[in-house]
C-alpha cells in the first residue's frame, strides 16, 4: 500500500469541502480516506509513504474531449480564419499521418496531460491501436471515441473497435461515436443509432461547435444537430456532445432528458472564434457539464487549469455578471463531470474502492496563498506549477516535475519535431 | 560577468525573431548578445556560466498594472456582483491595512511575479515606503503610481513622493497618478494637470474600466474620462490608462495623439464582467498597448502567460475572427509595451547596455513542443512551468523553482494568512 499522510483532502464526493487526514492506495485502488485509528495503522503495510505536508489531494482532472496526437500541429497554423485553418492547414497534414506518428504524438500529449494533473482523456482521432499502445506504455487511462464519418459502411469499424478495445486492458476503453453531423451521411447516422440500440450504448460526437454548423444542419434537415440525433435515437442511451457552443433551449432539454453530457472546450472555442457556450443556462437546466482541451492545434495547450478559468470567466463576460458560474461549477466539471461523461464512474472521486487517480496540489506556492478558499484558488489562480504529483491507477506517473513513466522525453520531443518537419 | 551560452535568444528588438548565440551580463547590464569571436571569449572573465541547452532567453515580462498587496484578498470574495465585491468586501478590508501588512503582502506578490517571469510591476496602492522596502529587499524592480483621490489638498502627497522616490534607488521609481475620475474631485484633477505641466511628467490612472464609470462621467461632465483628462491637460506628457475597456474612437485618438498607453487587464476584466477592451481597434489606430494583471483580489493570479492568452483569445471572440490579434501583439504588449508604459525604457529589450531583466524559458517541456513557432508557443501554450530562470538587474531571483532572494517563503505565506485571518 502507499500512504499519503498530513494531507488536505478534497474528495469531491458531493462538495468541494476539505478534510485533513490520510489517503492510502492498494494496487490500483483507494484503500482508505480519513483519519486512521491506531489499530488500522498497526495493521497496514506500506511500501511507500508520502508526507503531503499539508498539500492537497484531490481527484485528478479528466480531459473529456481531445485529439491527443494533434500535438504535431501546435503553433503550426495560428491566427487564421477557421475555414482556412481547417481546410488549408489541418486536413492536408492529417492526411500524411501514420500509425507510428500517432504513437509518438500521443505520448507527447500524455506528458503534457500529466504536468497539468490529468490522468485520462476522451480521445477522438485515428489509428486506435497505436494510440492505445502509447497510453498503455505510459500507464495513462484512455477512452477512445469512435470517429467514423462518411457512409454507413464505416459503422462496421465502430462495432469492431467496441469489441476489440473494451474489456481487454484496464486502462483502455472505447465508446461509440462519430466525427460530426457535417461529415456524416444520413445513412451513417441511422446505422450509428441502430448500433447504439443493439449495444444499449451511449454515443458521443462533435455537436454545435460553430454557428454555421448548426445553420447548415437546420437547412439540410430542418433540425439542429441535437434534434436530428435525438430523432434518430442516437442519444437514447446517453452520450456526450463535444463543444455545445450554439445550443437551443430544445437542444438543452434533450440533453437533460437523455442524460447527454455537454463537454465544453472554452479555450479552443475562443481561439477559433467559435463562441461562448451557454454553460450557465445548461447548468440551470440540469445538463451534465464536462471539460475538454480539444487538440493542441486549436487550443494550443493541454491544461485543465486554463479551461477551468475560462469556463467561468467567459460566462461572467457573456452574462455581464461577475457572479455567474461560480468556481465549484468549473472544478466539478473538470473532475467528476468529465469522468462521468467518459464513462469512468470508478475514478471520479476519492473514496474507498475507487481507482487511485489522484493529484497532489502544492499549496506552498505564492499563487495558492493565502488559503482563503482552496477550491477558488484552484480555479482562479491554479496552474501547472502547482501539480506536485499525478497518480493514475495507483501508479505515480509524474512527481516534482519529473516523469516517472516508461518513456524518454527527449526522444518524444525529437520525434514530434521530425514528424512535422518531414511533412512541411 | 555572467555567461549564458547555447541559447536561443529573442531580443524583441523590433520583432520576435530568434537567434542562436550567447548573452553576457556585467553587473546589472547586458554586456553582449550574439556569437562571440575567439578574441572576445578570451578577453572575457565570467564569474558564472549557464549552459542554456537550447532554452530561450527573452526580455522578462513587466506587469504594467497591479495592486501587489491585494494578495491578501485572493479568493476571499469571488463570484460576487462588482459593486458588492468592491463596497462590501474589498474596501472594508483595505481600511484595516497597515504599512507592515503592505510589506508582507507585497513580498507574496513578488514571489508570484518571479514564478511567472515578471521582473517589474507598475503598482498603485498604499504605504509607498513599505512597498518600496519589500521590493528592494527582494531585488525586484517597482514603479509606483500615485493613487491620490478626493480633494486637491492630496496632490501635495504626489509631489512629495515624486521627490522622495525618484533617483534614490536604482530599482525604485515613482510616476504621477491618481486613482480614478470617479474618486477624484474636479479640483484634484486640475491640480494633477498643473503638477504634470510643472514636472513635464506623464500621468497614469484607472480609465474606462466599466461601462457605468464612463456613463457616470459623461453625465457629470459631458465628457468621457479620457476626453475630460485631455481637456485638462492631464495627458499632455503622456501616461497610461489602466483597463481601457470602454473606449470611444475619440478616446483612442487622444491616446495616440498624446502618447498614452492602454494597459489591458483581460483576466480581471473578464472575472469582474467589465467587458473586453477594443485591443484590435486600438492597435489599428496605433495606441501603445501594455498588459497588467490587476490585483489578486480580482484576477486572482499574477500570471502574464494567462494575460497574453486572454488578450488575443478574447479579441478573437469579440471580433468573431480567429485571425484577430495575433500572438506577436500579446508578446510585445507583455514585454516592450509594458516596459515603455511604465517608463522603463532601459529594460525593454535584450541589447548591449540595457538592464539585464531577462527570463529563460524551458523549451524542453511538452507544452513547448514541437518548435513550430516559439513566439506562438509562448502566447498560446506557455505557462509558469516554463519559467526556468528570472533575472532582474543582472541578479538571478528565481531558478528551477527556487527563490534566490532574501526572503523566507514560509514566513511570507504565514504572514499573509495571519493578516487576512486577523481581519475577518
Amino acid at each position: 500500500m502507499i500512504r499519503f499522510k498530513n494531507a488536505r483532502i478534497m474528495t469531491m464526493c458531493g462538495s468541494t469541502d476539505i478534510i485533513n487526514g490520510e489517503l492510502w492506495t492498494d494496487a490500483e485502488k483507494i484503500a482508505f480516506v480519513g483519519t486512521p485509528t491506531d489499530e488500522q495503522l498497526k495493521a497496514a503495510r506500506f511500501e511507500k509513504e508520502y508526507d503531503a505536508g499539508g498539500c492537497l489531494l484531490m481527484p485528478s482532472f479528466k480531459n473529456a474531449h481531445t485529439h491527443s496526437a494533434m500535438t504535431f500541429l501546435r503553433s503550426y497554423a495560428d491566427d487564421l480564419p477557421l475555414q482556412q485553418w481547417l481546410f488549408d492547414k489541418v486536413f492536408p497534414m492529417e492526411d500524411k499521418l501514420t500509425g507510428e506518428h500517432i504513437y509518438w504524438l500521443t505520448k507527447l500529449a500524455v506528458l503534457e496531460y500529466l504536468t497539468a494533473g490529468m490522468t485520462a482523456c476522451f480521445d477522438m482521432y485515428f489509428y486506435p491501436d497505436d494510440f492505445a499502445r502509447a497510453n498503455i506504455e505510459c500507464g495513462f487511462r484512455a477512452v477512445m471515441c469512435g470517429s467514423v464519418s462518411g457512409g454507413r459502411e464505416n459503422v462496421k469499424r465502430l462495432a469492431d473497435c467496441m469489441e476489440r478495445f473494451n474489456g481487454k486492458h484496464p486502462l483502455i476503453s472505447y465508446r461509440l461515436g462519430f466525427h460530426a453531423e457535417y461529415t456524416a451521411d444520413y445513412e451513417l447516422l441511422e446505422a450509428v443509432a441502430q448500433l447504439a440500440k443493439d449495444l444499449r450504448a451511449p454515443v458521443s460526437t462533435h455537436n454545435s461547435e460553430t454557428a454555421s454548423e448548426v445553420a447548415d444542419c437546420v437547412k439540410k434537415y430542418g433540425k439542429t444537430p441535437t434534434a436530428l440525433f435525438d430523432s434518430l435515437g442516437i442519444y437514447d442511451f446517453g452520450g456526450a456532445g463535444f463543444h455545445c457552443v450554439h445550443m437551443t433551449e430544445e437542444d438543452m432539454d434533450i440533453f437533460v432528458k437523455k442524460g447527454v453530457y455537454a463537454v465544453s472546450c472554452p479555450a479552443s472555442n475562443a481561439k477559433l472564434a467559435s463562441g461562448i457556450a451557454p454553460i450557465c443556462r445548461m447548468a440551470e437546466k440540469g445538463v451534465g457539464l464536462a471539460l475538454g482541451t480539444d487538440g493542441a492545434a486549436s487550443n494550443n495547450c493541454l491544461d485543465m487549469f486554463r479551461e477551468m478559468f475560462l469556463l467561468t470567466a467567459l460566462q461572467k463576460l457573456a452574462r455581464n455578471d461577475a457572479a455567474a458560474c461560480p468556481a465549484d461549477t468549473a472544478l466539478t466539471a473538470a473532475t467528476v463531470g468529465s469522468a462521468h461523461a467518459m464513462g469512468l464512474d470508478d475514478c471520479d472521486v476519492l473514496a474507498v474502492g475507487k481507482q487511485a487517480d489522484i493529484i497532489m496540489i502544492d499549496l506552498a506556492q505564492p499563487n495558492m496563498q493565502p488559503l482563503n478558499a482552496i477550491a477558488n484558488n484552484l480555479v482562479y489562480s491554479g496552474s501547472k506549477l502547482n501539480v506536485k504529483l499525478t497518480m493514475c491507477a495507483g501508479k505515480t506517473l509524474y512527481e516534482n516535475g519529473k516523469f516517472m513513466i516508461n518513456a524518454d522525453t527527449d526522444e518524444i520531443y525529437a520525434k514530434a519535431n521530425e514528424i512535422i518537419t518531414s511533412m512541411k
